[in-house]
């Protein structure tokens, strides 16, 4: 039975759940696939997550790994291919908690960089499972910086082999993930040595461990990093390497090539080559950041619809934390932003898939404009939907901080995805520097591409709003959003090349400014996320309701950036206090209206309770009888020798009674 | 030996490391015997945290009560005392990392609530651990408002008993600490019904489990409450009450007794039971808030000087991350706010001292000012360093991912403490109910107490500066703060008198200025932590170099801090946009200036690296040699049953050379 507090939020949605849940999956179609998906994978116990919360990270690990091997037979199971459209949906079903992940990255890369006869070699066989295969590039003192790798790849000419070595600690490969324990080979990658001449980084496959008894290869010296604040599912890993030798065929060979001779080949452009990590970065949005945080939004919001605590008119029943204005100032910003990244993600799909036409027409043109939208959104959306999981979180108080409220594991896994696939701050400064370029050449009379041609059309002026309702016009705040980000695009441009000017080194002149090109870049993606949102809302159906409300919501998450950065906007008068006055009154207005929809919103999510595996936030609210049952299930309610050991000696001159 | 990087960082040190070492202290004696404790930990082996990333819960529970009946012991052979000068060495030497902490708010509740008779009886019982006790006061619905709490104590007059009972699974008593497992009795707050008339909330002492096996008492469920983002060696607990008679004597008496033919009365003032509050919610703030910044600080600051990554020179070396605009951005605002927070609890701790002097001459003026510092320091201190410890992990990039950097389980534990002992946006409109209180006496020629005379001097006007250089002068921009406050209290006031001039109820109106309620009291807060700071660095003693450094992190909290809410400051005009733009310069000069000192500000805070307990952190900076030793001990190292059940059928069709 639901809980009447919270099934009451139910009954007077303003829209068609239903109907938004479809246009969050894309159709009908869509719908009932993902459903068919989660169906399938919720009703095999191999994939329960139930005990998650109590595991060890040994016992997460070997979870992972049975699921992965189960998950193989399912798939053949059900006819679902790693290609198909399923796919994205089991991943979803599975949040993710399965292992062999890196395989699929081993996979790609051999795809992407190998050369055809590597391709037919290599790809049967892991498809086939023959080996796990996993991605080493990362080094215990190498990151983002990739020129910077230590490890060494030198081609012996008499035995037609390069040997691979990591001569320092910090050459160590650190982090891949699946090499810790399960991986039989990987990609790494090396500083390429040809006739004592160095050619920068290559990719090698190199098999570290025994496909008859998983004992490690000779010269190779493997383990798992330990424990981090999630992904206790995974086995990441470190790798050494003393003089292994692999045979030249096991350099990926599609766009250079060592030759018998020792002779360097380079061929082809490696220009595709980016566009893979752009691809990266744009579906882990969908995947590792968005899904969270509607998890996240889900659960803060029925348990606020549930919990009851002090009273807002005296004499009456305590009162639903929901209803309290400092509650929706926390959580339905989050929510709305939810929505707002859901339809940037759409957006930025829809420029990869371009994208990807122009490249397979040997076109690149679009590849730095894509560049610095999938650098940009990646570290703006992991960012924000970052610190709204945290806001989330303590929003609920206490019971938010036990595991079995299910968001902090929301939360530190989120965390990691402003770490991975490049760091947030580097990845912003490379947008910037797509902007500067971008406003040097618009000013110049130059073309530029479509996403930054407002950069040429910069209009001084005011805000023309006279009262709060023009505050939810979104040709008002959209542009207001336009202005800001062209105010310290250009500023910044004038900042650097002030420095330059007066004898500043253009590397010191751009590290003195990488604050102000980092707040530039923030400004830059989230204009576009206001624009794009208030574009997806006019070409909604106007029917069932959906339009109204993905108005409000596009309000109130233009609306909060500004209340939130007020400053931006006031700095040069654009915006004046007044105005400013009427920003904060419609945006506190408009939470009370959203307030009313809040389930309804969430529910559109669409996700099981098996999938959200939280007892705060149940399809049927019974928040309390869920907690207490799911806390008698826990080890620390198994006897311990702490009393036998400690306590009893402790409490030896005991009194009967006292 | 020491990593040339980090060694380099402390040979250009501008001050005395040592000195302000012993500032931080409170004196040369302090620092001495605050030494000569953390030696007395360090080397007893029982205490050691080595492993303590590595634990099971159940590990972690068994480990904290270990240490806590070892160190009665050391603390007899040692001489200390519960509440002698080493109290708070001891915990700081341990982390925290023990059991019985609930056991000491039993002592006190019952030092504090009980009668002279009751104190003579329990005290005994607990200072020789004949007993371990806790403290029962929230419930699985029921936290901050305790009027709401659901338990019942029903006194039967013909027995001479109090019937306890938890009537509905929200009444059931949840997370207090020590009473999953420990505790043999606990305090147990009650709603008093004598003869069907219900007198609201009392504490009775209960006894929960036997003193001779351990066996839960009669009547009594009681059990942990299972895994939370941290406090894994914490057996915070449930417990349920059906019928448990306890004695009459059992209500604890100071303040309020049922005679035995039910008579209630009432003697004393309670006031000084707020006080309690108050105390607990100052001292929280040295000991879980700042020494986990601290050490968070320590950690990335260390890291970020031996961390090289990218060039900021092109043809040189890769540059340490911290030599980075953005790096200083992130890390040294934190760092300056490490420092605004000591100095601010110093100021807390004496308005405390002064309060208890007063309240002991039975002069309640000064609590309610000491209530509202208490409450939006305790807010805002604990948010903003939770955010700070946050930035520090994020700043360390993967390695901060990983436990053994120390970091996540810095930030999963200081994050709770903005739940503990009063949620912080309660606390926060608390502050801002004091603050509009005493806004609205000063307008009306009424005195208020010394922290808000300033709201009875509003000065309109603007900012003075003329230059950056002006802003770093603290009167300018103290000024600033001042004015800000004084604004957003003002403005919030006469929103909510328009509000219920226009016939909106007053929990109506309350309930709508609620958000800008929150940012008033933050503002005040901000405000005090500005001026509190300038007035120190002030009184400092010039030599050594103290003052100057000191001068240099005042100004640079006080700027980060316009610099990250500029709209706050530009709103009204106070500051222009020209001066704002000074601002900005000022701030970022001064992150290069303070980098210099950065290693020698962290060193100060005089950490051991066992207390550290931080692969990322160690005085010698040889970071990833202890990364790869640590992780090897791993148990993800041992091997696992995955392989036999899993990938060895996996790979079954093996090839032995591919």
């Amino acid at each position: 039975s639901v809980n009447p507090d919270l099934a009451s939020e139910r009954q007077t949605a303003s829209f068609s759940v239903e109907k938004l849940t479809v246009l969050l999956d894309g159709g009908v179609e869509q719908t009932q696939r993902r459903r068919a998906v989660v169906e399938a994978i919720e009703s095999d116990p191999v994939f329960s997550r139930e005990n998650q919360y109590f595991q060890t990270q040994n016992e997460r690990y070997e979870a992972a790994v049975r699921k992965a091997v189960h998950l193989q037979k399912k798939m053949h199971e059900m006819g679902w291919t790693e290609n198909g459209p399923e796919y994205k949906y089991i991943y979803r079903a599975l949040s993710g908690d399965v292992a062999f992940l890196l395989h699929r990255v081993f996979m790609r890369s051999i795809s992407v960089l190998g050369s055809d006869k590597q391709i037919a070699k290599w790809i049967p066989l892991a498809t086939q499972h023959k080996l796990i295969g996993s991605y080493a590039q990362t080094e215990l003192g190498h990151g983002t910086y990739l020129q910077g790798l230590e490890t060494t790849a030198v081609f012996d000419t008499a035995t037609q082999e390069f040997i691979l070595n990591t001569p320092k600690i910090s050459a160590m490969k650190w982090w891949p993930g699946d090499m810790g324990r399960s991986a039989t080979h990987t990609v790494v990658f090396a500083q390429l040595y040809v006739h004592g001449k160095c050619y920068g980084i290559h990719p090698f496959i190199v098999q570290i461990r025994s496909l008859q008894d998983h004992s490690l290869c000779p010269g190779i010296t493997a383990g798992d990093i330990g424990p981090k604040m999630n992904f206790e599912h995974i086995d990441n890993g470190y790798l050494l390497l003393k003089n292994v030798r692999v045979p030249r065929e096991n350099m990926l060979s599609k766009f250079c090539e060592v030759r018998p001779d020792g002779t360097y080949v380079r061929q082809g452009s490696q220009k595709i080559n980016y566009f893979t990590m752009t691809t990266v970065r744009i579906s882990l949005i969908s995947d590792e950041v968005l899904t969270p945080l509607m998890k996240a939004c889900t659960i803060a919001i029925r348990y606020s619809a549930v919990r009851r605590q002090s009273k807002l008119k005296p004499g009456e029943q305590e009162a639903k934390i929901l209803d309290y204005q400092t509650q929706q100032e926390k959580l339905l910003p989050q929510l709305a932003a939810a929505y707002a990244f859901h339809f940037i993600n759409d957006y930025l799909q829809e420029l990869l898939n371009r994208g990807y036409r122009e490249v397979h027409r040997k076109n690149f043109d679009m590849l730095p404009e894509l560049h610095a939208l999938s650098s940009g959104f990646k570290a703006v959306v992991t960012q924000r939907c970052t610190a709204a999981v945290e806001i989330c979180l303590r929003a609920c108080g206490g019971h938010g901080y036990s595991l079995l409220s299910g968001l902090p594991s929301l939360y530190t896994k989120i965390l990691a995805s402003c770490i991975y696939e490049g760091e947030n701050t580097i990845l912003l400064l490379q947008t910037a520097r797509f902007l500067i370029k971008c406003f040097m050449a618009a000013s110049a009379g130059q073309p530029v591409p479509p996403s930054v041609t407002y950069l040429a059309a910069v209009k001084p002026g005011k805000c023309p709003a006279r009262n709060k309702l023009d505050f939810l016009s979104p040709d008002i705040y959209t542009e207001a959003y336009q202005h800001v980000a062209v105010r310290l695009i250009s500023s910044t441009a004038a900042k650097l090349q002030d420095l330059i000017q007066s004898g500043v080194k253009k590397h010191d002149a751009w590290n003195q400014c990488t604050v102000q090109l980092v707040q530039a870049a923030k400004a830059h993606c989230h204009y576009i996320t206001v624009k794009n949102f208030a574009e997806t809302v006019e070409k909604l159906e106007t029917k069932a309701g959906i339009q109204k409300i993905m108005k409000h919501l596009c309000d109130l998450f233009a609306l909060h950036g500004i209340f939130s950065n007020t400053g931006a906007f006031l700095h040069d008068g654009y915006t004046s206090a007044a105005q400013m006055d009427m920003v904060t009154a419609s945006y506190l207005d408009l939470l009370a209206v959203i307030r009313k929809d809040a389930v309804p919103l969430v529910d559109a999510f669409d996700f099981t309770d098996k999938n959200l595996n939280s007892a705060l936030g149940s399809y049927d609210g019974q928040v309390y009888q869920r907690l207490y049952e799911w806390a008698q299930r826990s080890p620390t309610n198994q006897m311990s020798p702490a009393y036998e050991r400690y306590l009893k000696p402790l409490l030896h001159n005991t009194l009967s009674k006292l």
